[in-house]
């Protein structure tokens, strides 16, 4: 089970804080309306800015991770995708300037619901402002320029991550050169949909939640098991599961005996990662971020995905998908590449027959690593 | 939405319930141990047993229908499985004498959780005795001999039926002479325990679940409002949600304004469905049926899948798997009809190509009817 350990590292030695309150004259103005009057992103970064500063890369997360993506000489622990960012790995920070922020709306030191809302003194909690991918993608638009980073050379994002990247650059055409898209969509399944309504219905009806309003010894733990379990249902593929676990049962020493108690090896390994996670992460953050993947839509951006992906202004970019997600499937990442291709993006899109499903590109290093290493032996900057 | 109505009828006009007091001399013996005095399985038939009692055949239902699979003079109301059943139809009841019963541990009028027990003169609740799949069968067994029927001319069910089909063969080999199984498995697998361990969990985890002791007043409804919708994603199949639902919106009308509210047609459609459900299913019901489908294990009965099929003493055997099924994959139809071929039973192996995933055998009649016609028009009597 330690594939899925590096997926909660929280904030690190590592994490610094940027407190934005520059938006081009105002506050930082939200997608489906209101605005926040400044905004704090929690980022780690790794290598060095180039004096052009034109080498920098933005990683947005998916839903849950914190921005501690990569270890660092300030913290040495792994990060969520340790594999794939270093010296020398498939993104190089001896030659790029990568930086991951948590996210907007997040829980693990950026602007979120559970910050302290100016207006009353007290956590936004649900009256914390819509939160979407492009406020996301904005987000790390105005983190980037107090970094000294007009221009990225590269956005790139898995999952919610991936939704963010694009959304990148459609906001801000020619202020990116490469993209990569892991397993996102142009716009969420009513399965999906589905999916993540559940979860979100199944946070609400905890009676702790309370509308948003609880404190750090009420959280709504069992509502967030509940909801974490049916994520991981939905994050890995059925074969993965067969081979792992089969039909393996408890240790005798282990069953308490209480009829509907777990039993099986398989209900074990989701109590045990539920419970990981459900202490760090902040339901309402759960609550808005889930939310903000059932609106992304592609086609809002000007009416349809070929006139939203017409708006990008990329040298390149890199889609990749897996044979086995079962949350974004692959038909939606090559429906992606598809449409930027006839738009006049320059893609490559690469699909992964990983047993890992949604997740894989958190833990296939093998697979993934060179496809993202070559895409990047071939950027060039300037 | 209609598709689905026919599945939620209840105890009807038609129903009739058989006491059970005989089981070759002492109570109701389980699987797992413990024991029934007596049982009462509510059933309903159509047809009339011919004098030499050779055409009965008994339908097993999956975990939530009622004994009403199909309409009748006595109740006109359509059945569960009216497309098959009845006059001129695939299960032809001009024919044959067809019967089905309330599952034992279900709560349409068999004993099940609900029922009082004698040592206390309470609802069962979790007192009631751990029900397998097997013990469906016996019950069914002892059902039909009530009703003069030793020897079955075919046992037929879908999912948790399709199961208790292929348990009824292993356990009174010779007694059955044709078999159909739909989307049933040999035994299940992670994904499928992992969906359906959390449907529990989210029941028990209903303050108002209290142990399995509660009143018609107080049952845990939004814990099986819950588990239902997380069903209903598991029962159907992306593809079709795409077409029926895609991303379309509800009504401006119907939108509440409140923050994470339902927005999205497929969130009314599972909300709607298990409101239709939760008021008439007794949650501690579904608890235990749920768990008898992670228990079924084919390789129970002799150490493997092969020993057990190996029991089976058929005329010849019809298995369906429907290529879009997520919880009972059509592989895991198509292990049963090669183990079944391998060990000497004749079987038709048939894969329908439905949308309906899971639940396609409860819709799709003009992909179902004409195999299960095929099937029973080369089905001989005596």
């Amino acid at each position: 089970m330690a594939d899925e350990e590096n997926a909660y590292s929280f904030t690190t030695q590592a994490t610094r804080e940027q407190r934005i309150t520059d938006f081009d004259g105002g506050s930082f103005r939200m997608w489906h309306g209101g605005s926040l009057p400044e905004l704090t992103l929690a980022y780690e970064s790794w290598g060095e800015l180039s004096p052009a500063a034109d080498n920098a890369i933005l990683i947005f997360t998916g839903l849950s991770p914190s921005a501690h993506a990569a270890s660092s000489s300030q913290d040495p622990s792994p990060g969520w995708w340790e594999y794939m960012i270093g010296p020398g790995k498939a993104i190089d920070t001896d030659r790029f300037f990568v930086v991951c922020a948590n996210t907007l709306g997040g829980c693990y030191g950026s602007t979120g619901p559970g910050s302290i809302d100016p207006a009353s003194g007290e956590p936004y909690g649900a009256d914390f402002p819509d939160v979407t991918v492009e406020d996301i993608a904005s987000s790390g638009y105005y983190l980037m320029r107090e970094l000294g980073v007009r221009r990225l050379h590269a956005a790139v994002g898995s999952s919610m991550g991936g939704m963010s990247s694009i959304a990148y650059g459609m906001l801000f055409p020619g202020e990116v050169d490469y993209l990569v898209s892991i397993s996102a969509a142009a716009s969420a399944l009513p399965l999906t949909i589905a999916l993540r309504s559940l979860q979100r219905e199944i946070i609400r009806s905890d009676p702790d939640w309370n509308g948003g309003r609880y404190t750090d010894d009420s959280k709504p733990l069992t509502g967030m098991s509940l909801a974490r379990k049916l994520g991981l249902v939905s994050y890995r593929a059925a074969d993965e599961w067969n081979s792992k676990f089969d039909r393996s049962r408890l240790p005798p020493a282990e069953l308490t005996g209480a009829r509907f108690e777990r039993e099986f090896q398989i209900e074990n390994y989701l109590e045990y990662n539920a419970q990981k996670f459900i202490h760090s992460f902040d339901p309402n953050s759960y609550l808005y971020l889930s939310r903000a993947m059932d609106w992304f839509d592609i086609a809002e951006h000007g009416g349809s995905i070929d006139a939203g992906l017409g708006r990008l202004d990329l040298r390149r970019a890199l889609v990749i998908g897996v044979t086995t997600d079962i949350l974004f499937p692959a038909r939606q990442q090559r429906e992606i590449a598809d449409h930027m291709r006839a738009t006049g993006t320059d893609v490559d899109y690469v699909e992964i027959d990983s047993v890992n499903g949604h997740d894989a590109f958190l833990i296939d290093d093998a697979h993934f690593s060179p496809v993202v290493r070559k895409f990047f032996d071939q950027s060039r900057t300037g």
